[in-house]
């Protein structure tokens, strides 16, 4: 964890003392918190702090500190708001310049800390932060590999568990606990299922709405593990494929492997979207991919690129994205597929590896 | 929704021409949103604005704001952050004075916001907006009762799924699937389940232990509906309780019925506490309940009030509460039992009904 704190403040490049990232109540934590201690569990109100020479201090709550078992950090326990605010006073008593993250500081924190450090300079590093995090480091590579091998195995699993009438509530809760089941400690966000016409809108909301013959039936989920995300979505039709569904999916399939062609070490994030938009846009589903063609992946289900128009950035070593092209029919139905892949020397690693064909149920 | 969002304004009391709440990516989203917009759904990147005269402004992105099916809004679509900034400058273009949520705004939106509404004063109405929240309007407590029934079900049903050997997170993802199929959207929280020693940490989180006979099995969880939540706990013991397990149990339980007794309208919130706290500090289990009583529920978790010290407020009409004393021995086992209350005008109403004696499975 010394070896990550040390390479932050690298990339951060500017001439601060220490980094300060605080959370909130829930769901208002900041996952750099996750980033720089290496723990799992929440961490209501707390608070960490590193320094360039690698030093961690983690300030838990009483309640909290009870499940930190690592040896290589300072734990300090608070027990009110005024110790919790005193202890990172005199932990930044000799620092000046503060790096805060104000992509995921509350205002309200932004203003205790100017309080509690009134002569220290605030310095925004989220950029710096998002930097380094998207970058993956072995331990992270590995957490989220075992992610990615858990929403594959339960993405394969699904076909046997689907008949009819079967709620899209139903399967979110079956797939949840099968994740459970396979290593997970939670899943990676809500997850999604859509039947029917509701497959058509990418960010269905699930109900309990029945699975019917002919369905297109959409599952977008992930694992988590040790804090680490996995992100897949399978399509799939409940009775036999129409043509005009074996054509849209066909399309997105072809559009996923012309994402994975494109993506890699050098290549601009917008390029990638952009080849697989294009590619779309020349079929009879033109306008219908609607949304972009992916997204960098860690600690964060979106942690800090896009694979969309607009982002300019490079694709180096070691970052995970999802490609996840997708063709969407209002009122008929959607198609999308997607996976998560390893940016390596010259190639890409496909994490997710659940079966990619037609599968009609 | 337009009375509450005018009983909203009256509440904050301040003279100002507009409201406006902000959602950045999830997590960071504000539960005001859904306050004052009625929705449920996610709105990443949304805003809401709210003007004295109960008119409410949605902003939404293509994505989601086709889940949007209310009639009483005005719903503006945004594809990109500029459009997102032009939309909510117009829309707040005759507003001087703007009423912002600093308890849920990031830091980076509050500078946001600065930069569009370079003329506006921006006023925080956090105190004003959590007090408003706090006692519930009829729809809330509607909801909030569905929520309750959802989890008091699924409580009275853990003894028959328990059994040997079991794993508190295949235990964590059955309790979800299973208020799913009660008719939940989503779980409220993070489900706490936590087997032998791990029930003396309150905030434990569930991993890979066991049940094993004599064990202390506790189930901390809750439903979602329509974005409202429930919150209950129960204790059970797998086998035959020993005596120390009875009294522990025997004495929290009593420990519930005094907060039962003496939380009411016109109490203040530590009185309940103190009421409770005093009582397990007159039994032999002395000094071991390490945390407050309860706190206030609806939209958040914790959206506002607790039963502590330091909280001298008052408990009125409509507040929704939980109740929830525990007794923890470290590295022998912990109780707790948590029930969910609402202040009625001289009596209360406890809103989960499942069984509260002591089981031995």
């Amino acid at each position: 964890m010394k070896k990550r704190i040390k390479r932050l403040f690298n990339i951060i490049n500017k001439d601060i003392d220490a980094i300060l990232v605080k959370n909130s109540s829930r769901t208002h934590v900041d996952l750099s918190f996750y980033y720089i201690t290496g723990l799992k569990g929440v961490f209501e109100q707390g608070a960490a702090i590193a320094f360039p020479n690698g030093d961690v201090h983690i300030i838990a709550s009483q309640l909290e500190a009870c499940n930190i078992r690592k040896k290589d950090v300072n734990v300090h326990v608070f027990k009110s708001k005024k110790e919790l605010n005193d202890i990172t006073k005199n932990v930044l008593k000799s620092s000046k310049k503060v790096g805060i993250n104000s992509e995921d500081l509350l205002h309200k924190d932004y203003l205790e800390i100017k309080k509690i450090l009134p002569k220290a300079r605030l310095i925004d590093v989220s950029k710096g932060l998002l930097e380094a995090r998207m970058k993956k480091d072995e331990k992270e590579i590995k957490e989220i590999k075992k992610a990615c091998r858990i929403a594959s195995k339960v993405a394969d699993e699904l076909p046997d568990i689907l008949h009819e009438n079967i709620t899209e509530l139903d399967m979110v809760g079956r797939i949840e606990h099968l994740m459970r089941l396979k290593g997970a400690e939670d899943r990676a966000f809500e997850t999604i299922v859509a039947f029917g016409k509701n497959s058509a809108l990418p960010h269905h909301v699930s109900g309990k709405t029945k699975l019917k013959k002919g369905n297109f039936a959409l599952f977008d989920f992930g694992a988590m593990v040790n804090r680490y995300l996995s992100d897949i979505t399978r399509t799939f039709v409940y009775g036999k494929a129409s043509k005009l569904q074996k054509e849209m999916y066909e399309t997105v399939k072809k559009a996923q492997e012309i994402g994975f062609d494109t993506l890699k070490e050098g290549s601009t994030f917008k390029e990638v979207h952009l080849a697989v938009k294009s590619y779309i846009d020349k079929t009879k589903f033109k306008g219908k991919f609607i949304h972009g063609t992916g997204h960098t992946l860690g600690l964060a289900v979106h942690d800090g690129g896009r694979l969309n128009e607009g982002y300019k950035e490079i694709l180096e070593e070691n970052m995970v994205l999802t490609v996840e092209p997708g063709v969407y029919l209002p009122k008929i139905g959607g198609v999308r597929i997607e996976d998560d892949v390893l940016v390596k020397k010259g190639k890409i690693e496909i994490l997710t590896n659940a079966k990619r064909e037609l599968i009609e149920i």
